[in-house]
């Protein structure tokens, strides 16, 4: 049958639980662990992997390997290695790492953007302006791809509802500013599927080309719901950890990012190819585990197991 | 904006926990406290309650008190009371107390039909036709609506995917028997969107104006995006049950039913209204969690509460 779905050649699935996970826990997780867990999940079939942020390690800890991780992670082939940027000097130190992607953000809501990096959106827009200048001066082939991220484009804990002309207006900024991508994120988990689609609709109507990207928190329980509302807008690139790590360690039940292997299984399943073979990326979890002893691990696939004679896709075939 | 969401007026939510949740505990969560459950829920807006099942207590003791519950639901003003009904002796019984609504379930499958009830599908039909005949016989106003469910409709634990012709063919079995309504059942977690989207449409269009329902389990994650699909084929009910209770207490990650409370704030958020007060319903949780300590409760709603200046359809108003 014909649908709205089928129309994607592909889905890119973004492994982010190393950095958006792990940057809640103090206590260092092995390089040597993140190492493996990036190595596995590569082999598993994830492509792009954010494996690190330059803030600061004073300002989190979790991040003082930033080099090692990004030296450990490039030896692999055929992996996307991304890091998050919070400034101009943490690009710096990222592009002479060699990192094939840098991942910067800002938030739409004016309080969030003030509260998390204490700048107002206008001069973080100015350094996101400097970077893509940096990038642009650089010979083509040490050329990273930089995103522009929007966090809390789709609720703030503080503001409540964000509207959907400021989303379109800081990505219409972004792709001005020589954004190579536009990242979407509901970072407190606010969104639904018709926010989801109004929001996506907008932004992709106002900026052309670009690739926009879509990071969901399951924090309500709506996050795949959320995925297949964008998947109808056309969106085909999505952050998810492994095992849903992320949210906060002191609200048990606040969850993180949406989980990567039932993300994974649903794209799978209604026959968007992701490159990701289920088995093994349920397997990494058991690094995962092994490194953060009586944290919650979430997602479903991985208790449930595949479907009795599954085949990928067998719906859209 | 307009979008596909956007035309139903309202959707019915029932709530299935007390037959489909409580069916796996062999020791009786007691009368009084269903009783409260169900008064609390339906004073929270729920309006549909399957309260209990008439099958034989000997085969599930959870049952035993099938008619106390009946009697004591039907006292409360403007609920719709619902029960299974196995067989025409149990529809007898439901028929008798002044049930509302007997939900009759075979399965697409033949396999997990004969396992289950240990009949072929075409007797499980002939047993539903007499309940037809049964309540065509009645005086009007003493008619219970009869609804024709179709279980393990996309999905078998024994044969795997189930082929959408097989649940048209039975689904217009049960509508040519004189069903009320059609509801599809995935059982055991195997649909996605795209699966959702075929096998509904398919129905819709062969049923004509009976009302297809839908009930999902969320045993690979899968279970609100699913219903969102279902949204988009026009499906207004949809069964769940309060903190997702049900599954199989000997696999804790198997989890049961879609969350009553998660699917309640996904409909609110965007814009479609159930009726139901989100802060009362959350608050009912308190009556499953005293009576089955150490059951693990699902949902993300009652962990993270509603998002800042939350309101109603925010999105599609």
């Amino acid at each position: 049958m014909t649908n709205s779905y089928s129309s994607g050649p592909e889905v890119m699935v973004c492994e982010v639980g190393l950095r958006d996970g792990l940057q809640m826990f103090n206590a260092l997780f092995p390089t040597a662990e993140k190492l493996a867990w990036i190595q596995a999940e590569s082999a598993a079939g994830v492509r792009e992997i954010e494996v690190t942020s330059f803030v600061p390690p004073k300002l989190v800890p979790q991040f003082v390997d930033a080099q090692e991780v990004v030296h450990g992670a490039l030896a692999i082939p055929g992996l996307c290695v991304v890091a998050l940027v919070p400034n101009l000097k943490g690009a710096e130190r990222a592009i002479e790492l060699g990192v094939h992607k840098l991942n910067y953000v800002m938030s739409v809501s004016r309080t969030h953007n003030l509260r998390n990096v204490r700048r107002e959106r206008e001069e973080s827009l100015a350094d996101f302006k400097r970077i893509a200048d940096l990038i642009r001066a650089l010979p083509e082939h040490r050329r990273p791809r930089l995103l522009g991220g929007l966090s809390s484009a789709l609720g703030c804990g503080y503001e409540g509802r964000v509207p959907v002309a400021d989303v379109q207006r800081w990505a219409v900024a972004y792709a001005e500013a020589g954004a190579d991508e536009i990242m979407i994120a509901d970072t407190v988990g606010y969104a639904d599927p018709v926010h989801v689609k109004e929001a996506f609709r907008a932004v992709i109507a106002d900026v052309g080309t670009l690739p926009v990207s879509a990071h969901f928190h399951d924090t309500r329980g709506l996050g795949l719901a959320n995925v297949a509302a964008a998947l109808e807008c056309g969106v085909r690139r999505f952050d998810a950890s492994l095992a849903g790590l992320g949210g906060c360690q002191f609200v048990p039940s606040a969850t993180g990012n949406i989980v990567m292997d039932d993300l994974c299984f649903m794209l799978d399943a209604m026959g968007m190819r992701t490159g990701v073979d289920l088995e093994k990326l349920v397997a990494v979890r058991e690094i995962v585990a092994r490194n953060l002893p009586g944290t919650p691990l979430y997602g479903k696939l991985a208790g449930a197991g595949l479907p009795v004679n599954y085949h990928a896709g067998a719906t859209a075939a």
